[in-house]
């Protein structure tokens, strides 16, 4: 064989645009590992300084903002020195400490990675309502007390879960449920759900009282809005049958932990909470010590190993929009308020 | 229209064996309510006394005996009592405290409805797992002390799991396991699979000790054996990396407790435990109050409302013998030895 000339370097197509990451240097290690800033590469003109939280200069040129904890808030200011911005992936949840009036009429697209932190949270929730089913915080507490009765068991098998909130989380867990062989009747309050979608969705929709005197194990998805905002008051709490569990893993404010603490001092009704208001909770706040409460520091959502996801579905997100295809998580300035 | 006579009553099948039921009056209100004892009913012609812990004069008469738990153990002198007995369907899990070489010899079928006791315990085992994947107990324990760092928090994704015997339950928790869209890694230690099996499965075969090493959360599904007493001991927990976690809701004495207290109590590991050996444990047992340790009264089996699911099994079994069809949950005298 002859030698023959290496062949040439393919041209970099003309149209690529320049894109920019912005987030905390400890959260950007997580959710743009260098593989998934490697495949961020092959796609755009990538500014090569690390990540950081400090608005870069290379703002001026970037059509494409990935953005991620700690990134600051889009101000008329700030995007009068982003001229070219065109696009915002945020690799993260909620886009709302994100975006302004300013962002919304320039026309921006705004898109979060929040749906790659459903999966994690609907299966911590699935499993917190596992153990609700069986009363496990009650049964541990009990232990020392004596073997608890055939009659003082309680099992899944028909039991009734009430979901407050039809969110992406909130379906996913709905779906999970579905799965189960234990016959879970699903309740659904959502006001912005049809009898018609509750049919399709497997469960059947009543208002948040209902809900509440029906179901052995209330969860929350709602997110928290003026109008959600301690929807789980004492009124709601005390509806709840003897025995109840509440879980949340949505957001603290949507209970009202007063009205809550008082109901699991008794012992009627159990929690199971990873988000609280205020959070996190002070030294020494009852729901902290009391044996049918578990309480963790928010570590429902994506974490660790997972949190790798956002920035993928990030990425995913700047492949959709440079091919023309609609984005799967792209918020409007309409549907924010009713998003988490 | 004319009146007409009304049709005859279809005779009774000539060959409709007769049964009874021996268990607790206690169980058998949960294993065999109503509607399920109209069901056995339609099969056989069952004794009409409602079921009791004694061994009924109908005893002698019957062909097919549904028992359940406090049914005695069925020796020689019993069984000489029940001379037309061919078959038993235990409506309850291990058939160790009922069997006896008198009935094997006696060719007598027996039938476990363990299976109907999986689905319960597989669906608790994951949601523990999937808890511990979260250091969900050290995180909640240590939440007084301070919000936990991005860095302090584990996720699931890409985790690798210990599957400790690939027993019905040990099948199901992997098939639920590998459902999930975290990715884990499963490791098994089982004897009796071969490779090929394992790979079928969707796991690794690996033994017990690299199992150990290679595993964040270990979960033990092994019957109790003498082969499997004490099988996690000192040095096997030993090998679990700092931080990992023991679940256990298959039988306390495959794992040792004094060497499990030893490695809970330093904070290195932390245990989801439904079982224990001693079961229960004694009061002010350390296990019971260390923060990072979660003991339930042995609940994650059937219990309340998914009692019925034994009693459901065992008339299945009733249909299929009657219809000669296999049986799913014979126990032969081969068998046993390698069954919980």
């Amino acid at each position: 064989m002859t030698a023959r000339a290496a062949p040439p370097e393919p041209p970099e197509p003309p149209d690529r645009p320049t894109a920019v990451c912005v987030m905390e240097p400890a959260a950007a290690a997580l959710v743009l590992p260098d593989d998934v800033r490697a495949r961020l590469s092959t796609l755009v003109r990538l500014d090569p300084a690390p990540p950081g939280a400090d608005l870069p200069a290379a703002l001026a040129e970037a059509e494409i903002l990935v953005s991620g904890w700690g990134c600051p808030r889009l101000t008329a200011e700030v995007l009068a020195g982003a001229p070219r911005l065109r696009a915002v992936m945020h690799a993260a949840g909620t886009v709302k400490p994100l975006v302004s009036e300013a962002l919304w009429e320039r026309g921006i697209v705004v898109s979060s990675a929040a749906d790659a932190n459903a999966g994690p949270v609907a299966s911590c929730t699935v499993a917190l309502i596992t153990l609700a089913a069986r009363r496990t915080l009650t049964m541990a507490a009990g232990y020392a007390d004596g073997w608890p009765d055939f009659a003082d068991r309680t099992g899944a098998d028909g039991l009734t879960v009430g979901i407050v909130g039809a969110s992406r989380i909130g379906r996913r867990v709905i779906a999970e449920l579905r799965r189960s062989d234990a016959g879970f009747r699903l309740l659904l309050s959502d006001p912005y759900v049809t009898d018609e979608e509750a049919r399709r969705l497997g469960v059947e929709r009543v208002d948040l009282a209902d809900l509440c005197r029906r179901s052995a194990v209330v969860s929350v998805h709602a997110p928290l809005l003026p109008g959600t905002t301690g929807l789980l008051d004492a009124r709601m709490l005390a509806l709840i049958p003897d025995g109840g569990a509440l879980v949340n893993t949505a957001r603290g404010a949507i209970v009202d932990t007063e009205a809550l603490t008082a109901e699991c001092a008794t012992g009627r009704l159990e929690a199971y909470l990873d988000v609280t208001s205020p959070e996190p909770l002070p030294p020494g706040h009852p729901l902290l010590s009391l044996p049918n409460v578990l309480v963790t520091p928010h570590t429902a959502g994506a974490q660790g190993s997972e949190v790798r996801r956002l920035g993928q579905y990030a990425v995913a997100e700047v492949a959709r929009w440079l091919a023309g295809e609609p984005l799967l998580g792209e918020v409007t300035r309409e549907a924010l308020p009713r998003l988490a």
